[in-house]
C-alpha cells in the first residue's frame, strides 16, 4: 500500500481532544480496567472558563497593525482553543475550567516578515509571545508564565521550494505532518517523518521540540533531516545552513532545533527529502522476552541493515495492547515487535531476527499495528471519563544503561502509585548505534486529585531516569514540565549559556517565557 | 590488508615540517612546476626567532603550582616548536623566523583537574590560553591576539573507558589518530577516523574543530561520531551526552564540537566505535568527465549503498597527482574516483558507478592513494624551498550549487594569481544525501611575497565560496584566518549569541582570544 499509509486528505488540522475525532474505548479495555480498580467518576462540573482581563486598546492596534484586524482574534472560543496542549495534565485542567494558560489574543501572520515584526514590537507593547503550530506538547510547552499573544502560524503553509538535484524542500513553519506530505508527494518525495502527532502537529513545532517520528530507524530523527532554517527574533532574523555540514564553527542550527520557542520562531526550515516509497510492508515477530527482543533490535542498530520502522513492547506492552489475543499464538507470551520497510523488503532483516530468536508472525500485526498507529492518543479522554488516568513518559540512554533504566522506571512509578496500582507498558520505537529510547505508558485509576497524583508519580520516574543516566526526554522536549530536570541534567553553567543566547535574542524576555529555561 | 593500512607502531607524533619526516618531491613534478614559471628562490635568511619578554616569577609559580615545575617549558626551543599550525602562510612565516605567535611558555597538564584549575586561575594571573594538541591547524586556529601559554594536551592519552555493549569508548584529548586506533585495535574496535592530519592531530582537535575524515561516507564526521564530552571552562566544568539522541533541549554537544578552544578546552569525548573490519578494498574507477563522475558520487551519497572511502578528483588533479601516466589508459582523460570498503567488496556499489559510465580500473590506482594518502602535507616544505607556493582551501555545499561553486572558486583564484598563473587542482572527499565538500589544491610561482600572494588569492576565493553559497569551511575549521568569512556567513545576530556563550564560559577572555569569535 502507498497511499492509504498518508491519511491525508480526509484530515481537518484539529487537536486531539476534538470532539469529532471522539474515539470508543473498546470493551475489552473497560474490562481490563475494572482490575486495576478504575471506576468512571461523577462528572466533574466543567465550568465556562472565565474571562481575563483584555488587552489594551494600544496593544491590539499594534497587532492588527502587523498582521491586519481579520487575523488577530480575541474571543473566548479561540483564546480557549489554543490553551495547553494534550498531556494529561492539561486536560484534567481543560476539563477543570482552568483559564490560568489562556492566551489574551490569538495571532495569524502569514509571513516570515510579518512573524519578525510582531516580536520586534512586543516588547514596546509589553507582550509576551508563545508559537502555536500543532498545540500537540505534552510537556507543559505553552504555558508561558505571564499574560501572552498566541502566533498561530497555520497561515505559513507553503512549500517555498524544492531542490530535485539537492534533495532539499523549504517548508513552512506551520504545514502540518498531513500537509508537507502531501506537498511533496506532488513531486515525488517524501519527508518520512510520522511522529504519533502526525495528524496535528507542524514543521515548525518538529523542529523547535526535535521530534522524532515512527520511521525514524529509517528516516532519521526531524532535527537529522533539517539542514538549514530561518528565525525571527526580537532583534532580527537568523539564517543558518549553507551545506549539509561544516567544520564553520559550532552547528548553530543544532541550538535552535530544541529551543522550543524561547530563541525565537522558526519561520521556515530547509529539510531533507526523499523519493516517495513505491511499496511499503509491516509485519510483526515474536520474542520469547523483552530481554531477547532487546538483543535482536540492538544488533539491527548497530550492524543493520535496519528497516525504517522498528520497534518492540514489552510484556506488558504485548499483553495489554493487542486487539486480537491469538497473534501470539493463543497467549503463548511473549513480545511483539513490528517492522517496517519503506521500499522493497529487505530479507537480510529478517534474517537478523531470526538468527536473534525471533519468529515472522507476518503482516498482520504489522497493518494491525499501522492502522492504529495515530489513535492512542484519542483514548486519553474517553478514558478519562471512564476514571482512568493514563499518561505517557519517555526517556532515551546508552544500550548498556537501557535494562536497569526501564526496571528503575517502572519501579519508580509502582512506587509512586501504590495507592493505585498501575500497568506500566513499555516500549522502544527509536534506536541508534549507541543506543534506544523508551517509552512507558502508565494506566491507573485517577484518585481524587489526578493533577496531584500524576505530578508525584511524574516525579519519581525523573529521578529515577536521572539516577539511571537516561535523558528527560528523546521526543517529547522540556515546555515547562521538564524544566528543572533538564537544567539538572546539563548543569548549571550550561543553563546559564543558553540564557545568555536568550538574552541575546530575546533581551526583554517576550518569547514563551517559563520555556525551557 | 588490514594492518598495513593502519600506520600506528613507526609513528611518533610529530608535525608536518618535521625534518625527520622530509619527502623527496617527485622529479616529473618538479619538471611540471617549470611550466608555472617556478624557480628555486635564493634562500631566505632564517633568523633565530627573538626572545619575546618572559613570563614574570608569580605566573610561573602559578603554572608550575597547578601541574608540577617538570612540567611547565619556558625554553625557546620547545615555545618556538608550538608556534603556529601547518598552513602556507604559517610556515612562510616560521621560514622567516616571525615570532609573533609565539607562546610564553608551555603546560602539559595531565588530567582533566589540571586543565580546570589552569582555566580558573589564568585570568588573575594575566594569561590566555591556546589549547594544543596535534597542531596541525591549517587556518590560524594556534594564533591567538596577545600574549599567552599554550596548554599542550599530550598527557591526557588515555582511553578512559570501553563500552562494547554501547559500543562507545572515551578517549581523553590529547590522544593522536594513530594512537587511538591502537588503543581500540586492541579491543577489537576502530574509529574509523583518519583525516590527512591523523598521524598528528588528536581526538580533542578533531571535536574543537569538527573534523571529517578520509573514511567519511562510511563512518561519519567526527562530530557525528561524538556523543558526549567533558568541557573545562574558567568557570566550571560541562558534561554533556545521556543518550545517543535527545529532545532535552537544543544539542549543546553541536555548540561545543566546532568551538576551537574558544569556550573551553575539552578534556575527552565519549565516541561511537565499530568493530575493527577483517577486510578492507581500494580501488580506481574512471569517468569521462568530472561531471560525470559528480553525478555517480551523487546517486551512491542519495541512494547508495555508500562505500567507507568516496573520492572523485577533477580532470586537473587527476593529470596532476597521477604517478603513472598508464592508469587512465595512455593519457586518454577522464577523471579518476576511489573507492574503499572497510569488509567486504560491495558489488552493488560497483554496479551504480558503472551504471554512471565509470570504468572499474581495479585495486592498482586505489593501493597507490592509499599508501600515500597521508603524505601531500609533507611535500610543502620541499615545495617551497623550489619556489613554489602551495596551499589548500575547501568548502561545501548542496548539490545543485556545487558546478557553479567549483567554476566560481577556481575563476576567482586564477584571477587573483594571474600574475602566477596557478594550476587548480579539486576533488570531492565527502558526500552526504544533499550535498558535498569541494577541496582546491592551488599551484603557483611564489611571488616576492608570497604572504601577501596567497592572502590575496584567499580572500577572491572565500567571496567567491560566499557569493555561490558555500560555507567558508567543510573541515578545516575557522581559526583566525576565517573569522570575517565565517562571521559574515552566520550574521551578526548569531555572532553576538556566541559572545554571549563565551562571555559565560570565559568572562575574562582568556580562551584562545581572536579564534572563532
Amino acid at each position: 500500500m502507498t497511499e492509504s499509509d498518508l491519511p491525508v486528505a480526509q484530515l481537518t488540522p484539529g487537536r486531539w481532544g476534538d470532539p469529532a475525532y471522539h474515539v470508543e474505548v473498546p470493551a475489552a479495555a473497560l474490562e481490563a480496567l475494572k482490575h486495576l480498580g478504575v471506576h468512571r467518576p461523577t462528572p466533574a462540573p466543567r465550568p465556562a472558563p472565565a474571562e481575563r482581563p483584555e488587552l489594551t486598546g494600544a496593544q491590539l492596534a499594534f497587532l492588527s497593525s502587523v498582521v491586519g484586524a481579520e487575523h488577530v482574534a480575541s474571543d473566548l472560543e479561540t483564546r480557549w482553543a489554543h490553551t495547553r496542549g494534550y498531556s494529561t495534565t492539561d486536560l484534567l485542567r481543560f476539563r477543570a475550567g482552568d483559564t490560568s494558560d489562556m492566551p489574551d489574543a490569538v495571532v495569524y501572520p502569514a509571513s516570515h516578515d510579518e512573524v519578525a515584526a510582531l516580536l520586534a514590537g512586543c516588547a514596546e507593547h509589553d507582550l509576551a509571545v508563545v508559537p502555536y503550530s500543532g498545540g500537540t506538547s505534552v510537556v507543559g510547552g505553552l504555558a508561558a508564565t505571564r499574560r501572552f499573544v498566541t502566533v498561530d502560524l497555520r497561515r505559513l503553509d507553503q512549500l517555498l521550494d524544492l531542490d530535485e538535484v539537492s534533495r532539499t524542500a523549504t517548508l513552512q513553519a506551520g504545514v502540518r505532518g498531513p500537509a508537507a506530505e502531501r506537498l511533496l508527494a506532488d513531486r515525488g518525495y517524501t519527508l518520512g517523518h510520522f511522529p504519533q502527532s502526525y495528524e496535528g502537529a507542524s514543521i515548525g513545532g518538529y523542529a523547535a521540540a526535535r521530534s522524532s517520528g515512527q520511521s525514524s530507524a529509517g528516516y532519521g530523527r526531524f532535527d537529522q533531516m533539517v539542514v538549514g532554517l530561518t528565525l525571527a527574533t526580537p532583534r532580527g532574523t537568523v539564517e543558518l545552513g549553507r551545506a549539509p555540514m561544516s567544520a564553520a564553527g559550532p552547528d548553530l542550527r543544532q541550538l535552535i532545533l530544541g529551543s522550543e520557542g524561547a530563541f525565537g520562531i522558526i519561520t521556515s526550515v530547509v529539510v531533507r527529502i526523499r523519493p516517495r516509497p513505491t511499496e511499503r510492508h509491516f509485519e510483526g515477530w515474536r520474542f520469547e522476552s523483552f530481554d531477547a527482543g532487546l538483543t535482536a533490535v540492538r544488533r539491527l542498530a548497530q550492524d543493520g541493515p535496519l528497516p525504517t520502522v522498528l520497534r518492540l513492547s514489552d510484556e506488558i506492552e504485548t499483553a495489554v495492547n493487542l486487539a486480537d489475543p491469538d497473534v501470539l499464538g493463543g497467549g503463548s507470551g511473549g513480545v511483539l515487535a513490528i517492522i517496517g520497510f519503506d521500499g522493497p523488503y529487505n530479507q537480510a532483516t529478517a534474517d537478523v531476527l531470526t538468527a536473534a530468536g525471533g519468529e515472522n508472525l507476518g503482516e498482520g500485526p504489522g497493518e494491525t499495528w499501522r492502522t492504529g498507529r495515530y489513535r492512542a492518543p484519542y483514548l486519553r479522554d474517553p478514558l478519562l471519563d471512564e476514571g482512568a488516568l493514563v499518561e505517557t513518559l519517555e526517556t532515551a540512554a546508552f544500550w548498556s544503561r537501557i535494562p536497569a533504566l526501564k526496571t528503575a522506571v517502572t519501579e519508580a512509578l509502582v512506587g509512586a502509585l501504590s495507592a493505585t496500582p498501575p500497568l506500566v507498558l513499555c516500549h522502544i520505537s527509536h534506536v541508534y548505534e549507541t543506543g534506544a529510547s523508551l517509552y512507558f505508558t502508565v494506566v491507573c485509576a485517577q484518585s481524587d486529585d489526578p493533577v496531584e497524583q500524576w505530578r508525584t508519580a511524574k516525579y519519581a520516574a525523573n529521578q529515577a531516569i536521572a539516577d539511571a543516566g537516561g535523558t528527560i526526554s528523546h521526543h517529547h522536549g522540556v515546555g515547562t514540565d521538564h524544566r528543572a530536570a533538564y537544567h539538572a541534567e546539563i548543569g548549571s553553567l550550561a543553563v546559564e549559556a543558553l540564557r545568555a543566547v536568550k538574552h541575546t535574542f530575546d533581551p526583554d524576555g517576550v518569547l514563551n517565557p517559563g520555556i525551557l529555561i
